[in-house]
Parts: C-alpha cells; sequence; structure tokens
C-alpha cells in the first residue's frame, strides 16, 4: 500500500515534470527541445487573453462529464474545488510558465500536481484542446466585442450630442479637398455617425457567429464519451452549438470577420482622424482640439500636434494588416486542425483592442474639441461654394436647360467673379442667351449666392436643411437605443450564464 | 427664327463636342488632356459593369422629377423615350466612347444629341455624379450578390448530396496532415458546407447595408429642387434611402463589407481545393476528378493535374488582393466624394466575379468527382488513426486517468504497435500498472482499435456516427432552404420593381 | 503514298482540332470542358503582355535546337520562316482563340496548321510551357522595368529642374500637418526626389535578380536532349541562366520583388499626391496645376479638382494590392510548378504599368504645375514657424540650456504671441530668470525670428540654405546622370542582343 | 547664491516632473492626458528595441557637439560620463517609465535629473527626436539584418550540404503536387537555397541604403547650430549620411523594403515547409522530422506532428500582414514627419525578428530531419513520371514529331501501362504509324522508363545529372562565400566603428 503509494506520488512528479519539459509528449516522443523550439511554438503571450475563459470552459466541461455520469462524484468535487479556487485567487503564475506549450497544459499540470494524477488527469476527458482553445476564443471574442461596440455606441452618442448642439454651424462642404456646397456640422458629423453605426451592425451579426460552442468537438471527430454538447454550450451562455465537430475546431472565418469588421471601422476613424488632422491645421484652424488629445515637439517649442489623431490614422494600418496576416494564414489549410491556427490568434486580439481603444478616443478626443464657428462660417461662402445654387436658380426660374446654365456659371467662375455682369457675359458667350434680358437681376444673384438660403433649401430626407437634420437626429437616436438595448441583452444573457455556472460549480463542491 | 434656330445648332454641336473632348469641363476649364491623363482617369473599362443599371437610374430620376413638378412634360416624354430605346437596342457604342471621363457623361452627351440641349441638359437637375455612381453600384451590386449566393446555394447542395451518399464511407480524419481518427466523407464534406453556409449569412447581412438608395444626394449636400428621394428608392427597389446625404454619396463600407466575405468565401474555398489538390496526388488518391477539371501536361504525357483548384486556390489571392487594394484606397479619405473612389469600383468587381464564379465551378467540380471509397476505408485505420479510442476504452472500462492512459497509448505508438503486449509493457513504464491483470485482453484491444464501431460510439451532435449525421445533414437542409427562400424573396422584390418601373416609365411616353 | 499523304492531313487536322478543342488534352484525357472551365482556367487575356516575347524565345530555342544538332535543318529553316513572318505581320489572331488555353498552345497548333505535324509539331522538344512562360515573364517584364526607370528618371529630372528654380522660394515646412519651420521648395521638393532615386535603386537590383533566363529547364528537370542553355540565354540578352531548373520554373521571388518595388515607389508617390491635393486646395493655394490635371464638377460649376492625384494615391492601393494578392498566391506552394502561379502573372503586370504610367503623368504635373510664391513666402513665417531658431538663439547667445530655451518660448506661443515682453515673462515663469537683464532685446529677437536668415543658418548638409541645396543638386544630378548611364547600358545589351537574335533567325533561313 | 541654487534645484524638479508628467509638453501646453491617451500615444513597448541604440546616438552627438563647440567641455564631460553610465550598468528603469512618451524624453528626464538643468539640458541641441529617431531605428536594424543574414547563411549551409549528402538519393519531382519526372533530393534542397540566396542578396542591397545616418536633420530642416553631420555619421559606422534632411526625417522606404524582404523570404520558407507537412505526413514518409520539432496531441496519443513546421508557414501570415501594415500606414503622409510614423516601427521589428528566428529554427528542422532515401526511391518510378523520357526516345531514335510522340505516350498511359504493346496501339490511333515496324522494342522502351538512366540523361546546367549537381553545389558554395565575407566586413565595419566611437566617448571623460 505504501509502496504503491510512492510509486504514485513518483509517478505524479514524473507527470507533472514531464508536462513542464515535454509537455502531453512523454509517451510519444522523446528528446529535448531547444529554448528557441519552445518559444516559437508556445503560445503563451497570447494565453493571457483566454486564461480566465478557460477557468469557465473548464468548469463546464466537467459539470456536463458529472451530469453525464463520465466522471465519478469525488474527482468532480476535487477538481472543481481547484478551478473555484483558482479562479477566487487568480491563477498561479507557473500555470503560464514558457516551458509549457500553452496554458491548457499548464493548468491540467497544476491540477495534476495539486489533485494527483488519478483526479487531475481525469479533466480532458471528451475533449481536445483543439475544441477548447476554439471554445476559450469564442467565449474572450464575444467580451472583446461587447466592449467594443459598446465603444462604438459611446462614439455615436458623441457624435449625435455635436452634431445636436451644431445644426445650425454653417461649414463648407468638400470633395477633393475643395470648398464644394456650404453645409452644416451637424450634416457633416452624422455622416460619420452612419459609418459607425453600420460598424455596430456589423459586428451584431459577426456576434450571432461568434457566438455558437465548439464544445465536445474534442480532435474533430466528437468523442466517444456520452457528452451532451448543448448542455455545456448552455452552461457557458453560448446560443447553441456550432454543429459539425470537424468546422468546429478548423473554422476560423468567424475571426476573419470581426477583423474584417475592425478594419473596416477603422478605416471609418481614420476618415474622421484625417479631417481632423486638416482641420487643425492652421490653414483651415475648424477645430481646437484639447491639448489632451495633442502633443508638442521636442525642438519646436510652438507645435500642438495631433497626435491622438495621427496615431489613430495609422492603427487602421495596424488593423488591416492584421486582417490581411490572418487570412494569409488561413489560405490553403486542409481540414482539420492545424497548428498554424495558433498564430491567428494574436492577431484577433490585436485587432478587436486596437479597435475598442481607438473608438473610445475618438468618443473622447470629439467630445472635448472645440469647433471654431466663426472660420467655418467665413469658410462657408467662400470659394464660389454656391455656384451650384446658382446655376438651379437659372434652371427653375428662367427654364434654361441645367447644363447650359452649368457652363454658364462655369465660365463665370473661370473670370474670377459671380455677379451679374460677368453671368450676362458668360450666358452670350456660352449659349449665345442674355440672362438679363431674361429678368436676371443683381438681387437675384445674390439671393441664390446666400449660404444660409441655400441650406435652408436642401429640405430632402438627410440634406444639410434644419428640418431635415432633426429628422436625421432623431433617426440616429432610434437606431442608437436599439443597438443599446440589444446590447444590453446581450450583456445580461452573458452575465446571467455566467452567475448560473458559477452556482452550479458551488453546488458541486458542497 | 431659323437663325435661333441654327445658334441652336451650332451651340448643342458645341456642347457634344464639349463633352466628348473635354467633358463637362467647358465652362470651367481651358486646355486639352493627353491621351494618357484622359485614359488614366478615365473609368470606361468598369462602366460597362453599371450601364445598364445606370440606365434604371435614369429612368427613375426622371419619373421623380416629372412627378415632383421639377421638369415638365415634353422633355421627360422625349428624355424617357430615348432611355427606353437605348434599352431596348442596347446601349449605342459611342456612349463608352473613351474620350468622355465616364459613361454617365457619354449617356448625357447622347441624350444632348439626340433631344437637343434644351431636353437633354436637363435630365442631370437635382443630382451629381457621385450620387449617381454610387446608386448604380449598388444597384448592379445587389444583382452580383443575388447571383454569387446562387452560386454559394448550388454549392452547398452538392455538399450536401455528396454528403448524404457517403455517410457510411468511412476515411480517416486528418490534424496537421497526420491521420488523426476515422470518420466519414460525410461528416468531412459537411464541415465545409457549414462554412459556406455562414457565407451566405454574410451575404446576406451584408444585403441589407448594400440595398439602400443614394439618389437625390446630388453632390453630397442634397438639392434645392424639391426631390423626393424615398419615391426614386422605391421605384428602383431598394430597401430605402441612405439617410444622410454626405454618407450616401462618400461612403464605400458597403464594397469592403461585401469584398471581405468575396475573401472570406474564397479563403474557405481554398481550402477545399488544396484538399482537392492533395487527395488527387498519386499518394493519397481519394478522389478522382473529372477530366474536364484537370489539364495534362505540354511535356509530360502522363499527367492528369487538378488545375481548377490550383487555380481556384490563387484566386483567393487575387479577391483578397482586391481587399487589400480597396482599403487602402479607403483610408484616410477626408469628406466627402475624392476620385479615389473611382479606383476601388474595379476591385469590386473583381472579388464579387471571383467569387460568384468560383463557387460555381468547385460545385461543378465536385459533383462530378468520384470519391475512391476502398482507398478511403484502407487509410481509415492505418497509422494507428483509433488510438483515441483505445485510451478512452481505457479510462472508461479500467478507470485510468485520462492522461495515464494517453501516455501508456502513446507509448505504445512508440513502440510501432499496439497491442496487449506492448500495451501491457507501456502500462508497466509509464503508470506501474499491469493492464492485464486489470482485465485488458487481445479481444478488447481490437474492439476498441475497429474503425467503424468508433465512429458509431460517437454520436455527439455534429459528430460522425451515422444518426449524428443525419441529424445534422437535416439541419444543413432546412438552412439551405431558409437562405433559398430569403434569395427568391430578395429576387421576386428586385423584379417586381424593376417591372413596375418599366411600366411607369412607359406610361409617361404614352 | 497519295493515302499516307491524306492521312497525314487527316491525322494534322485532328492535331489542330485537338488543340483547339482539348488542347494538348488528347492523349491523355477524355471529355469536353464547359465554356466557364475553359475561361476560369485560361490566361489568353494575360498573354497578349507575353506574345512578342514568346516569339522570340521560340527564335532562340530553335536556333539552340539547330546548333545542338537536336533538330534537323529543313523543319528548323520551315519554322524560323513562319516566326519570322508572324513577327512581321503581327501574330494571328487565331493565335489567341480563348478556345487555346493559352498563347503557347496557339501558337503550336498555327504552327503545326502551317508547317503539317511533322515539322510544327517538334519546336517544343527540350522544353516545356513551365521553362517557357517563366522566360517570356521576365523578358517583357525587363522591358517593363526599363520603361518604369525610364518614367522614374524622368520624374526625378523635373524634381530637380523645378527645385533648381526654387531654391530661393520659401516656404513652410510641416510636421504633423502644423507649420514647423521655413524652409524652401526646392529643399521640400529634393526630398520626394531622394525616395524616387531609392526606387530607381530598388529597380536597378531587382533587374539583376530577373534578368536571368530559365529556357531549357523544361518542366523542372531539365532535358534529356543535349540542350545548351547559355547560348540561349545569351541570344536572348539574358546576364545568364537561372542556375537551378527546379527553381526556375517555380520561383516568382523575382516578381514579388519588382511589385514590391512597385508597391513602395507608388507610396512614395501618394505622398506627393496628397500634398497636391492639400496645396491645391483653397485654404492653402500653393499650387494651381494644369487644367489638363484637373477636372470640374457634373454639378459644382466653380470645381476645379485634383482628379489626377486622387486617382494616383489611390492606385497606390491598386497597387500593393497587387502585392497582397501575388504573396497570398505564392504562399505554402510546394515545388516545382503549380497552376496557382498562372494567376500571379497578371498582377505583375498590373503593377509595373500603373507604376510606369504613375510616375510619368506625375512628372508631366509637376512640370506643368504653378507654384505660388507669394503664398508660399506669407505662410513660411506664420504660426510661430521660427520659434525653434528664437530658442537655440537664446542657447547659443545667452548661454541658456536647450530644454529651458524650449519650454521658455512654448510658454511664450501660448500666450500668443513672440516678443520681448512675452519672452521675459516666460523666462520669469519657466526658469526665474530675466532675458531682458541677460541682454535680450527686441532687436535680437527679431532678427531671430526672420524667415531667410534662419534658413541662411541651416547651412548644414542636405539643409535648406542656399548653399546646402546647391550642393545637394549637384549629387542628385550626378545620381541621376549614373542611373540613365546605366539604363543606357542595358538598353543597348538587350538592343544588340535581340538584332544579333533577329539576323542570327534570318541566317538560318537563307 | 544659495538662493540661485535652491532655485535652480526646484526648477530641475519641476522640468523632470514635467517631462514625466506632462512630456516636453509643459511650456506649449496644459492639461493632464488620461492614462488611456498617454498608453495610446506611448512608444515605450517598442523603444526597448532601440534603447541601446539611442545611447550609442547620444555619444556621437555629443562628441560633434563638442568638437564643432557648440557644447562646452564641462556640460560635455558631465553629460557623457552618464551615458558611459547608462551604458556598463545598463539603462535605469525609469528611462523606460510609461509616463514618459518615448525612451528618449526618459533618458533626457534621468540626464537632467542627474547632471541638473543646465547641463542635462543642453544634450538635445542641435537635433530633435524626428532625427534622434530615425537614426536609431536604423542603427538597430542594421545589427537585425546582419544577424537576419547570418541566419540565411547558415540555412543555406545546411541545405548544401544535406544536398551534398544526396545528389545520389532519387526522389519523384512533381508539379501540380503529381509525380512528374524523378529527380534528386540534392537537385530539389538546391531550388530551395538558390531562393534563400536571392533573400541574402536583397538584404545585401537594403543594407545599403539603410545603413546612412538621419542625424543632424533635426526636425526636417537640419539646424541653425554649426553641426557636422558627417562625422557623427562615421562615428556611428554609418556609409554616409541620408542626404537631404527632410527625406532623413520622414522616408520610411527603407523600412517598406527591408519588411518586403522578410516577407518574400518567409514565403520561400512557407514553401519549404508545406513540403515538409507533406513529405511527413504517413501517405508520403520522405522525411522524418526529429521530435524537437513535432509535437503530439493532448488527446491522439499517436500523434507526431509537423508542428514547427506549420508555425513556421503561418508566419509567412504574420510578417506579409507587418508589411500590410507598414504600406498602409504610410500611405498619403504629407511631409515630413507625422506621428503615424511611430505606429509603422514595431511592424519593422515584428518583421525582422520572426524572420531571423525562422530562417534559423528552418536550418536547424532541416539539419536534424532523416531523408528516407528507401521510400524516395521506391516513388522515383511511380506514376509513369519517367513517361516524357519515353516520349524523348521515341523523337530522338524514332524521327517522330514531340507533339506526336507526346500524344502517343498520353494516351498509352491512360490505358494503365507504358509498354510495347500499348504503345503500338497507341501510334496507331494517334498517328496511324506502327512504332513496332520502325523498330521499337521492348527492350528500348524499358530502357527509357529507367529512374537512373532518365536522371544521368538530364545534365544540362542546373539539372538533376550528377555532373550537373556537383558544378551547380560548387557555384552554390562559392556564392555562400562570397556573401559570408561580405557580412564578415559589414560585422568588421560595424564592430570598429562602434569601439572607435567607445574610446573618444572614454577620452572625453577623462
Amino acid at each position: 500500500m505504501a509502496l504503491i503509494c510512492i510509486r504514485t506520488i513518483i509517478i505524479v512528479k514524473k507527470v507533472v515534470e514531464s508536462m513542464q519539459k515535454d509537455r502531453i509528449r512523454q509517451g510519444r516522443l522523446s528528446d529535448d527541445r531547444s529554448e528557441d523550439v519552445i518559444s516559437y511554438l508556445s503560445s503563451m503571450d497570447a494565453d493571457h487573453w483566454i486564461a480566465d475563459a478557460d477557468l469557465l470552459v473548464d468548469m463546464a466541461h466537467l459539470l456536463m462529464l458529472r451530469r453525464q455520469g463520465i466522471i465519478d462524484e469525488e474527482p468532480a468535487r476535487i477538481l472543481m474545488a481547484l478551478l473555484l479556487d483558482m479562479q477566487e485567487q487568480g491563477m498561479p503564475a507557473q500555470v503560464f510558465d514558457d516551458r509549457y506549450e500553452d496554458v491548457h497544459a499548464g493548468k491540467e499540470a497544476y491540477l495534476i500536481e495539486k489533485a494527483g494524477i488519478d483526479h487531475g488527469g481525469r479533466l480532458h476527458m471528451g475533449r481536445s484542446r483543439n475544441d477548447e482553445v476554439a471554445t476559450c476564443i469564442r467565449l474572450r471574442l464575444r467580451d472583446e466585442m461587447i466592449a467594443g461596440m459598446d465603444a462604438l455606441i459611446r462614439l455615436r452618442s458623441v457624435l449625435i450630442r455635436v452634431a445636436s448642439e451644431h445644426t445650425g454651424t454653417v461649414m463648407p462642404g468638400f470633395t477633393h479637398l475643395q470648398h464644394a456646397q456650404p453645409t452644416t456640422l451637424a450634416h457633416h458629423l452624422l455622416a460619420h455617425e452612419q459609418a459607425f453605426s453600420r460598424d455596430c451592425g456589423r459586428f451584431r451579426d459577426a456576434y450571432t457567429r461568434t457566438n455558437r460552442c465548439p464544445l465536445g468537438s474534442a480532435a474533430f471527430a466528437s468523442t466517444g464519451y456520452p457528452v451532451d454538447r448543448e448542455y455545456a454550450a448552455d452552461l457557458l451562455g453560448f446560443d447553441g452549438v456550432v454543429l459539425n465537430t470537424m468546422d468546429a475546431v478548423s473554422a476560423r472565418d468567424f475571426a476573419l470577420e470581426v477583423i474584417a469588421g475592425c478594419s473596416i471601422s477603422m478605416l471609418n476613424a481614420s476618415r474622421v482622424c484625417e479631417e481632423v488632422v486638416i482641420w487643425s491645421s492652421s490653414f483651415v484652424k475648424f477645430v481646437n482640439l484639447a491639448d489632451a488629445h495633442t502633443s508638442t515637439s521636442s525642438i519646436m517649442p510652438q507645435k500642438k500636434n495631433p497626435d491622438t489623431a495621427e496615431v489613430m490614422r495609422a492603427k487602421a494600418g495596424t488593423v488591416t494588416g492584421a486582417l490581411a496576416a490572418a487570412m494569409m494564414i488561413i489560405k490553403g489549410l486542409p481540414m482539420s486542425y492545424n497548428r498554424d491556427l495558433q498564430e491567428l490568434t494574436p492577431h484577433l486580439w490585436r485587432a478587436v483592442s486596437e479597435c475598442r481603444k481607438s473608438a473610445a478616443l475618438l468618443a473622447d478626443m470629439l467630445s472635448k474639441a472645440e469647433f471654431n464657428r466663426e472660420r467655418m462660417e467665413v469658410e462657408a461662402g467662400a470659394e464660389f461654394s454656391t455656384a451650384t445654387e446658382l446655376a438651379d436658380m437659372l434652371v427653375r426660374e428662367h427654364g434654361i436647360p441645367f447644363r447650359t446654365a452649368h457652363n454658364i456659371v462655369g465660365r463665370g467662375v473661370r473670370s474670377g467673379r459671380l455677379d451679374i455682369e460677368s453671368l450676362e457675359e458668360a450666358g452670350q458667350e456660352m449659349a449665345g442667351i442674355s440672362l438679363r434680358s431674361q429678368g436676371l437681376t443683381s438681387e437675384k444673384v445674390s439671393a441664390a449666392l446666400d449660404v444660409r438660403r441655400g441650406i435652408a433649401m436642401r429640405g430632402a430626407t438627410g440634406g444639410p436643411a434644419a428640418a431635415a437634420v432633426e429628422q436625421m437626429l432623431s433617426v440616429c437616436r432610434a437606431d442608437l437605443d436599439n443597438d443599446r438595448e440589444w446590447l444590453d441583452i446581450m450583456k445580461k444573457g452573458r452575465t446571467e450564464a455566467i452567475t448560473h455556472l458559477h452556482s452550479e460549480a458551488r453546488r458541486l463542491v458542497q
């Protein structure tokens, strides 16, 4: 008896050592690996992201094993107690020891050390690291997506609030970075809001494809144990299982979709940032950023640089680079699990965290920025920006065909001024008509060139006229509320599931 | 009178010439452009994609102008007659003349030539090429997406059909391209089916963001004319307008989303193709492709190469390259329209057409491929692929902890054979136990190693056991039917709208 | 005899038909292919790029076959006559018939039709399409690179010329798009010139890796015929053979390198274009583009948009997208030839042609642009751009530590003005010193803030002072001459080789 | 005096605090920044890469300042002593405090704290962080490139060595992953060696564009101090200065070029890895990897997975993703320095370090792999891989046109066997000739199909015949030696410069 006991101790030690040194390898593979190989293959860095999720997965798996009678009560209780301990105390550092191939191996070694091989070695029944890691990634990603949508919702609410304060702030709208036609700051900001609103929509759609559970797929062929995949999925707050078990371990299109969503959102942000950079330049001075979002130079003492906007613009590169990386990694991989997939995961984390941080910071930056109404008003009518309205007036009130009116006004601009004289001349030259004799007067020209009058006329749905903007604001607010409600439901569902999981886990231990 | 007439003729000629030579430029800009500049800036190549859509947009816009009283009845009738003519006869070649900047300019010049400047020059009231082209792109893209989903649905139905014929075809499943555990061809093919099913889901989601109408946004600030954007949107079968008019002309995130969806779908296809290449190699011989999808060598007469699969695998590069291009083009563009956006569109067409063609061809290739049941069966049990089941049996029937059982079997494999002798030895060495004395027999080992028995045990949801696969097939079929129904509704809505548009157009002419 | 003759005719017809219908396939593969498959696999579109090169390759191969006695004199003469014919008359259209898999098959079918199978069927001895196409690509790419470098050299010479006219044109230099310190337009333009100079360097380096000959590698294992690879390489003007025959057919890193070089060059161009867009905006007005490089709006008659610069900026996306595509295509391809490689080639042609056209057009645009000296001068000293010089003066003449001086001047700027009063106050506050009592005077402050004086002081190598710029111009001109000379040598070598090849070809026919 | 002293202390404290809290900002900017902004903008993570380089830059800059009389002897001595101290003792942790914007600010604060503001604040004269960081990046990158080339040289030497041991190891060569023609392992491995050889060439070329010194460019306009840029460049072992000072701080094309080189090299490695994965699969079994480079499964005890090769294949995605990111970051940036550039640098470090580690590990993996000569020999002649030789023999010895011979043999293959009977039949069918009556015998057919005989005939330059391979080995070895020598010269130059810099630094202190 004592002999057996000592023997067991020796064997336990051997197993744990083997997991540290050789990782799950001992039975099959000989020889030691160099530090270079170990660090090259290790996913430990990225595993910090999923360590907490992994504990939840362990608990759910264990509850399922117990419920299905796959594991006996005693080892189940002992293992669950250790898992709850880890959750309360935090993961012990040794779990992240670089000598383990990954956090899963590190945790299993820890459990074996604490519970003995006879109990500690039973948690991995009916699963594989292939389904385990896929479940962890989806679990953590779910949280990241919720946080990301929270940030986007905050950004949209800032845009809506600032827009609502600037429905009367006229400014030049641009095409080709040239003064084009007058609009309002509200109209302009809501254009960006709509883009971020669609970003939210994309994340919502991706969430439904992400929030499904691979657990129980084992290596890819499921398992001979009588597992209940639906029960485990339910415990973890998933909307259901990933149906096909081979698909469950080998698919990463959900990750590609999320990184693509992040990329598009960062590109939308890069457009705002470009405008922030241009608008805060001393040529334009439409916006004055809070000092907190700028920096000065180590050499030029007068500088106030829009660094936050520049770094954010650049992070569009970082996130789309993550997408390029992840896509290439997936290309041409045969079924089912290949180790290549491990290299994909850090790109996912980089994408979602940069995207979330950027949205939050952009909200902050815009909410604290001061927009310079005077500068905007001055520029609103500059550079013949109301010429379109003048041409339209010629069409409406003088029956001139649009293309002709366009050419007449264009010729006027070329002469350097738009007034009754230049228009009369242009009309003669371009169309052989006398505008004056058709009743065009200096007053009519001036009225047509008036900035605020032109904006007020643009009352079509989604245009810059005050009423149209107010209607747009209503729609934007309603959409935002809808997204916020949806997100709250998701959060609630997730929280309730995890609470339930904990209480089931504790019930097992009692 | 005659004099005026001649004058008008001269002016018309001048306008048309000006549009050919100088494009809409005449009023504002002087001097000639070199052929190099013209061809560099021209979008004519890509405009063939949207020429038909542009006619529909013209009709809807014209009906709206008329209904709102913006255009008089006579010019409206004359213009509509010309538009209907073009639709029936096909676009005249001159419309695509390279000297025009784009098809919109080409068409306007044609209308002016035919209807005279006084009528022909009135169609462009209340709109700009900025909203016009955005509307055309969405209109055409809608059709492309429907065609793409059709192809994906056909691909999925082929996968489901072939899978249903192979629920009993055992084969080795792979991880790391190594024999891992036995599974069935049905299980394997349905893993791919699920990926393409999600691709369809992504396109459905993207469709709702795509199928909205920018028309009436004009340059970006809407227009002073009393346009009815909702009416035009309705005529064209859109689900509604793109709300903000600045967003409407400058946003291309819908395009990025579609290209991203195509990229993911092509990457899913690349994984199938990789398997087709490997499976048709003479080492594996799991599949025999129809000659139609292969080629031989110009020098090696014995070759039968899986060229279609190789080209398709490579096209994943082409489509993701289109995504990379489109994303970089968008990066850092300030509001609202910039000419950069023109360069994005060809990448969109390349992505959707390659994706559609690939799905269709992959369906064809898989539907005609012969799978070699004998080769698959031979390999199914090779390379210790049933070792996991053996370890599981040791756990289940002999109460050995999983990690211990795993190590014992692993050591057995290392010895080169899995039988009662090697296992007994490994048990002693790895865990200090005698399996024989615990009741392990040669028969039990054989049973555990039996391929079909192992598969039959894997009856968890989504696993390879026959019943599980049958259940999976039901779900797959139901999802496919759901997607097909949805798509039919979309097609019907689109067709009815366009039919209605035509009848309204013809009613105007009568 | 007659019978044999008829039989031969029938067989020839069969072979040609078979090449049209079944392509080189007849012996090995049965059944017909759908149009979809044929067009999916066909490289005909891209083959127009290499058709002329292919004729040269045929001639060189044929001369080599003859010289080595592999082919008899008669068939050699007949084939060469046909090849020379094609070159003089242009390729017959049937060669590009879509029913052929590629131009090589099309040309062989044509030769067989004209010369009979007994002669026409002998050209492909000792080679394969694998080495043939690789040779064609390198041959054509060589020409494209030379043309691209020509364009870059022209662009650099424009930059140098314009710079030399503006050594005295002061302007503000920017960091973070903020006025930073004064500089000159010459200094600014030469910064871009240096980037394009390095682009040339990269193409030179890539040229040496490109200009090597794969011919004679056949499928990858060379051939049992006694070919002389060096002789063929020499005839085609290559610098030598690609040594390893497997490498010769499967490597495309030379193409990736060239596309990467094009990408970097386009990114350099995108930076110039961004500046052109900003500088031509009405806020800045530093540059007035020639009308030829701009366009107006279809709706806003006053617009003059920098479309060429915008499209060029976007083409950076197109070219880097080609790189992304090509890289993904290569990823994970085993040796040796795989059909995936065919899909890479169009990306190469797109990259080199867009790059060449952009460089040429950018040269044109910059050479015709008018720079507005007055606006630049006005802005040169604005926004405290000379503050650094002021801080440096405090260090140099008053012994104040640099960081302290920097903080004093920064505080002055924050107060809104830089004069003796604000500086005195800032000195007290930031460093507890009285600058006035240390001898600072109003005159000294003014002198330090003088734009031209500040520039004149910046005489370090590569700085904006007139002498430094003159020295820089000399270096730039010398480097340009060096590149031009090198390029002339390359062109000459190429031309001489091709002329020699033609004369040898004609000598054979005589 | 005492008062002044206390005052100075207070001010020093204020400056250092300000650099910690507000970073160089104090003079110009007010208010505090949130932790989020600080961490978003901080480059500290990446700055660990350049901290050591930064010390060297400080030393060289200081020596130059002293030599030019810009700084007095005392502060110079004190500063240099501190710098030398830091180098010997290692950088103090506080320098990397996250509250500093970057390592440059951290180090300056440390110097001010230790030497007092009056001395510590003088190091930054005549430079800016813009040129400082650009110099640091090039300095560190130089080392990384040398280490990377070292690893590539080792990889090539392994390939050459293993190839030299396998000149007689016959194996099937593949096209389209199908058995194509016999070759030898030596021939195959040397194809890869040539690709890595070109990678070295690309790095050599890039090195000459990298190893130039931006120092003295200051913010971009150089400086009013009489700096000697050439002297500083020389001290740091650069080949010269980056000529134009605006170019010097804003150009990152050298970084793009290096990342592109790394990307191409990783793609080359991915092709080797793909082969390692396929060759170690149980279908092929051409190679047996050392256990150190494989792993087993956590669930399937029999597995031996080629994880190292899979992860390396995936890292091609990571590195090309870094390229995509860096390219997008650069796109459209106007002159000169923009903060976006900071975000580029981590992608550079990721690319070079992954590339270096991969080359080293691949060398290790290949050097320890066992190639299975028996399996290779068995497969060498399988699948009609010698059919080409048979067709060629029909051409050479029976005067049949190549295309005819190709079709005859292809038809034979289709019949399932290649012998005198099947060929006779095929000759009749395809060309109406009797091969038998032309003298074809069973012996001749057998001889033509003999694997080793076929290889021996392939003696053209670069082919698989033993003599050709030996010649190739000589060339490869010579090229390798050449690269090694070049690299030694670079290393020596670098080491001597740094040694000289140290001795000058110490001389100043004495």
